[in-house]
């Protein structure tokens, strides 16, 4: 491999303006899912698509019925290179609440860490522009030394993964024949941790819904209808409360359809990990495993379904007291889904479930936000071995392939729509706060991150 | 009776500027609960001052660490008359959800409604200053005919009802000597319905009590940590849902001590007032009974103690979806009570059974928002009958004595606290809308409430 170790300098050598330019990206609002951060949004993809365009790339924002995508393309590589999709989101999550955080979300900065270590702060730093612009440096880096990229590069970057992607599957479909490429590349994940990079093998699908139970016609009074008149606050509570059972099943009919036992050898594989109860759920101030009874942590985010309320509404919220029985109620709610399950039985199911539990009197509506099925990847494909490899290179110790909680619907709808499979590279880390006040992303992760692409798309090029 | 119909009779002439006097009062934000409104609440307190001054009474505002008081006294009649104390309260309930307002609710208006009614719109027309100006009206009108009042009054004005009344009690002890009276008149109560006046004889107690469970020590992503992290939501929706059994009864240890079955004879005489299940629920669009099982309305608001949910929230709640696990979940519980209910005992038994659901790594606080006994007065005191009999005198349908679901912590300190009983005589309709959005007044209860008052004050002194 003669031409790594110049580009890898080289990439060294670019770490300060490589910072400069995340930067730059970071101070961008691009909040998705708020309607009043459009134009930021806008500003986001606009911005990348000038940098990309500065390193090289045929870049261009496309227009969506929501924010737009960015599609890049470079053609330096030979035309038996491997061609490859890179993927990555540059939509952040909201910052309430904005009280909590140490540093404006939309001011990053480097800053001292526990052991010396420096992390970037700020919303996005993890999730995902740090992370996306890590690949986008390993391309700069490349162009620098050879002119040109070992690999044929597609990239796109998405402004919708934090609201549901509504327009992603459209874009693939009307732009099926542009983007397929080999395989995927995406950057949204973690590493096993500090020293450990990880590749990951399998995903948890998502349904979310948010529900409204509507009772009187207005706000009332508890003392003049307290005790006849139905409150929602209550009928919420109660079919929230009736979701899992006392050993933290899930009740709904039919909900674990297409969930399998995690083989042994593959249980066997994550015990050698090392990941005590004490040490995940201690990290978050916890102790006491929350799911199912009688499996480990591990089961219970990689390879276990959940039902999870994300936020619950209604009534009087303010200071002091009201004694008022509110008129409405409202939660949202999103499952994980793991195996075959089916994202749209699951969401029938609920409904049914929550309608059968309605009194006569009271209505119900729901709101869909969003559904992707859970993803398998193979655990040795030739394209998997190179990376591990790579990674092993960079990093400490050897990469592990390993099982995620979360949901990256990209992902399914590359295997179904462009029958392209992923490989899934994040350097994210477990304390990152991603989605929380005080995201950060450590300083390693982005200049080895760099470094690991480089790395990574020389192996594939081989 | 010489004296009665020129005053009656300037009452109605002196409707056109009681109205401009109430809308005065009714402009200025009092809302006890949230401190923003602290100096409009000082203002209300100082524009009653002043307009009972206009009136003759010796008034001032009385400073207490939280609002101020109004007391204000009048001479006038023989000291052999009776001596009693008028009590209301000029705060006012939030006005959220502001949007739901037709009109603006501090910009009181007169505006027609059904079959040709007048209604007074805006906050606080009912609850209560429309309500206390009844009675101030019909002093005014008084002494522009007479020069003195037929009995010794001693007025007493609060800013606080509406948050619990924290400066209260240690005001009357204080002050007890100047605010001891024969007895209390309360007009904070309602009317049986639009023709038919009504004087309450027993009122529920009243817990307030806010709870707030801790799980993670921040902000979780769903992905990563749910299926094995504890979500506060979750237990809280376990918490709030166990209140009630199946049959509608509340579970909490020792709940139902002092809770005594509605004498049959008294339950007979609520069944002659023709209240259904149908014409009670309809009004606000329900139609099933929500409390206990196989008692009646009457019976579930009047005489049966309730635990309600006035407030939750927890997690994301703004627009669009966020798949976190919230570090914190809250809510705002309301006991009613009845019969010798004691209010302390009841936080206790909730504070325990709270703390018995809560997993070992979670955490709860609590807020207590005021605690008070159910009140019970004599149904056959002379008082009462006297004002039975001039409340018949003004209005279509004779007065009826009836049990009331609210709370007026007040009419308990009164006897407790100054060996007074009251007399709680109301003219508020249920479809007021009290504590609502579009609260409402009849103009109806406004005039024919002053000249009621003119009647009663009259009666009390024969």
């Amino acid at each position: 491999m003669p031409d790594l170790m110049p580009v890898l300098a080289r990439a060294d050598q670019n770490l300060p303006s490589s910072l400069d330019k995340l930067f730059e990206l970071l101070r961008i609002k691009s909040i998705s899912t708020d309607p009043a951060y459009k134009d930021d949004c806008r500003k986001a993809a606009e911005w990348l698509v000038d940098y990309l365009r500065d390193i090289g790339f045929d870049a261009s924002v496309r227009t969506t019925p929501g924010h737009p995508m960015v599609v890049a393309h470079h053609d330096g590589a030979a035309p038996s290179a491997p061609h490859v999709l890179f993927y990555g989101h540059y939509d952040v999550q909201p910052v309430d609440p904005i009280e909590l955080w140490d540093n404006d979300p939309f001011e990053p900065s480097v800053q001292e860490a526990a052991g010396g270590r420096k992390i970037l702060t700020g919303r996005g730093t993890a999730d995902d522009k740090g992370q996306l612009m890590t690949f986008v440096e390993a391309c700069r880096a490349y162009k620098d030394i050879n002119g040109a990229l070992p690999v044929r590069v597609t990239i796109l970057f998405e402004g919708e993964e934090e609201s549901g992607s509504p327009s992603l599957k459209p874009f693939l479909e009307a732009n099926a024949a542009e983007l397929k490429a080999d395989y995927a590349l995406v950057c949204d994940t973690s590493m096993w941790d500090r020293d450990t990079p990880a590749i990951a093998a399998a995903l948890r699908g998502l349904v979310g819904e948010e529900v409204v139970v509507t009772a009187a016609d207005r706000d009332l009074h508890s003392g003049l209808f307290g005790g006849a008149a139905a409150n929602p606050i209550h009928i919420l509570t109660r079919i929230l409360a009736g979701l899992h059972d006392d050993t933290g099943r899930i009740t709904l009919d039919g909900f674990y359809n297409g969930v399998e036992e995690t083989p042994a050898n593959i249980k066997a594989s994550w015990e050698t990990l090392g990941l005590t109860t004490e040490g995940f759920l201690g990290e978050v101030g916890l102790s006491v495993p929350s799911g199912e009874k009688g499996r480990s942590v591990l089961e219970l985010t990689w390879a276990r379904p959940t039902a999870e309320v994300n936020g619950i509404w209604g009534g009087y919220t303010g200071e002091g007291f009201k004694t008022v029985i509110a008129a409405k109620a409202s939660a949202k709610i999103s499952f994980r889904l793991v195996g075959t399950q089916d994202p749209d039985a699951i969401r029938d199911s609920f409904r049914a479930y929550v309608r059968s539990r309605l009194p006569a009197d009271c209505s119900v509506e729901f709101h869909p936000h969003g559904g992707s099925p859970a993803i398998h990847l193979s655990y040795d494909s030739p394209v998997l071995t190179k990376a591990k490899t790579a990674l092993s290179d960079e990093w400490p110790k050897p990469a592990v392939v390993i099982g995620m909680g979360g949901s990256i619907p990209i992902v399914g709808d590359f295997q179904n729509m462009l029958g392209m499979e992923s490989l899934l590279v994040g350097f994210g880390l477990s304390d990152d706060r991603i989605h929380s006040p005080n995201e950060k992303y450590e300083l390693t992760s982005y200049h080895k991150g760099i470094r690991s692409w480089i790395r990574i798309m020389e192996a594939l090029a081989a």
